[in-house]
């Protein structure tokens, strides 16, 4: 299943794509896409359903994020072996974890704010993982049962903010916009091999980032697992995977985003995101 | 005012505490402590009523977390200079900022849990600012404007998962109940001066921090705006604003928690916390 929250920002509503791209309404099945809709029963009972009796939504309205109710967006940084190349580090021993603020979370097409006083706003097309049930100390084996689906992520980042304002990434990764998620959440069932996925992200219809989930360093279950040792991921939490090779600060020399630039970028299989560089 | 939230975990109430110590049940008046209510508005509401009218709450409840519906958890690095002395690290030239995943809140007399494979846990006691609004892009003269309260923090640590574990210290802040915070969110204006406080934390007894907030590097105002320009402040949204001297890592050799220790710790005018430490 591909499930969407549709129309203005914070009023968004559940919604399931059929297979001929229209959006069926859900709200009169579930309250949102959030919490128990992602267990297993709930995502059985959205399953079960008769996609044709439900009601048509008219248009093409605005995309939420596609998952609401969260805790968290954790995100794993240089987790590509070809990334991790192009940025000149060594591949981490273990997955390098950080967080970014849940006010960054922002629907596929939404426009993504420059900070006030940013001269490195780059981009990062990734794979996101969307918790289902709880986890706490899973082991790899088991992680997948705790996973409801998975979506695109643009991890929006200022270099400067991250990297030169005295240590810990979330300064960079946190700002209002920094989180695209979407078009769809799109459930594990659906998804044949995560590990074999084509990843790729334009600026301006010049191509950036190509790559494929099978350079993972650290792959998903060893992601969720790993994680659940350090804290415990709840239904709906966003777990950002890192980024393929191509972002801005590895070209030689550094490009960073202007207003007015747009990215688009895209999964195979979790569909497309397009946004267009605003000033805050 | 002293708020605070009482009841069994996940079940909590909002409540006031009087003069005399008495608790008194908000839930006629306000659903939770959290969004609108922490509004100067809302405090203002709240402030207005007849205390000797609210029900009376019996016996000593458990208390939870005093502020519900939170985005985050932002803590400030290294921001007591005589901390930073102890560690042996410089004072920053900016603020240090790291997040706490939400899980990690908890009472502020709960049991704190020590994770699997754990051998480093730390306290900290710390000054926790309580956001009343959202705040973007303010100026330290409008900062405490977006300021509903303080509270006391324990910024629980894990200092190998800290440190020693890839990058980013989020790994080692974030296990359930990692952050008792409580028992009271006092008012702003109930505080004289925030940037004078004494501060303490004893483990077993003994002694181990002694501090006051007067030797902050980074001040209240000045930790508020300046985390505004990086990140959207929620209302109920937490800062925790670092540590004084003292923490386990800093004595020689490093002293740890262990199972079945208890730690008590305080700031005047912000009331007291105890903590047993559990297995996870």
């Amino acid at each position: 299943m591909k499930l969407v929250r549709y129309g203005p920002k914070g009023q968004e509503k559940p919604g399931l794509v059929g297979d001929d791209g229209t959006i069926r309404d859900l709200s009169g099945e579930v309250r949102d896409i959030a919490g128990e809709v992602l267990s297993e029963a709930g995502l059985k009972h959205l399953a079960s359903l008769d996609i044709a009796s439900l009601p048509v939504v008219d248009g093409t309205p605005r995309l939420g994020s596609p998952v609401a109710g969260l805790q968290k967006i954790v995100a794993i940084g240089l987790n590509y072996s070809d990334h991790a190349a192009e940025t000149g580090a060594e591949p981490p021993e273990e997955p390098i974890v950080f967080m970014k603020a849940l006010n960054a979370l922002s629907g596929p097409n939404d426009d993504v704010e420059m900070p006030r006083n940013s001269s490195a706003l780059d981009w990062e097309v990734e794979l996101a993982i969307i918790i289902g049930t709880k986890a706490k100390y899973v082991s790899k084996e088991n992680a997948l049962a705790h996973v409801a689906g998975y979506a695109v992520m643009n991890d929006v980042s200022e270099r400067d903010f991250q990297t030169k304002r005295s240590g810990q990434w979330t300064k960079g990764k946190s700002h209002d916009t920094f989180g695209p998620l979407g078009p769809w959440l799109v459930t594990k069932d659906e998804i044949g091999d995560v590990h074999d996925l084509a990843m790729e992200l334009d600026v301006n219809g010049q191509a950036r980032q190509r790559g494929n989930t099978n350079t993972l360093i650290f792959d998903v279950p060893t992601v969720v697992s790993y994680l659940s040792q350090f804290m415990t991921l709840m239904p709906g939490d966003v777990i950002t995977t890192g980024t393929p090779p191509g972002v801005g600060m590895g070209m030689k020399p550094p490009q960073y985003l202007k207003v007015g630039d747009t990215m688009r970028l895209s999964i195979a299989g979790l569909g497309e995101q397009t946004q267009t560089v605003v000033s805050a």
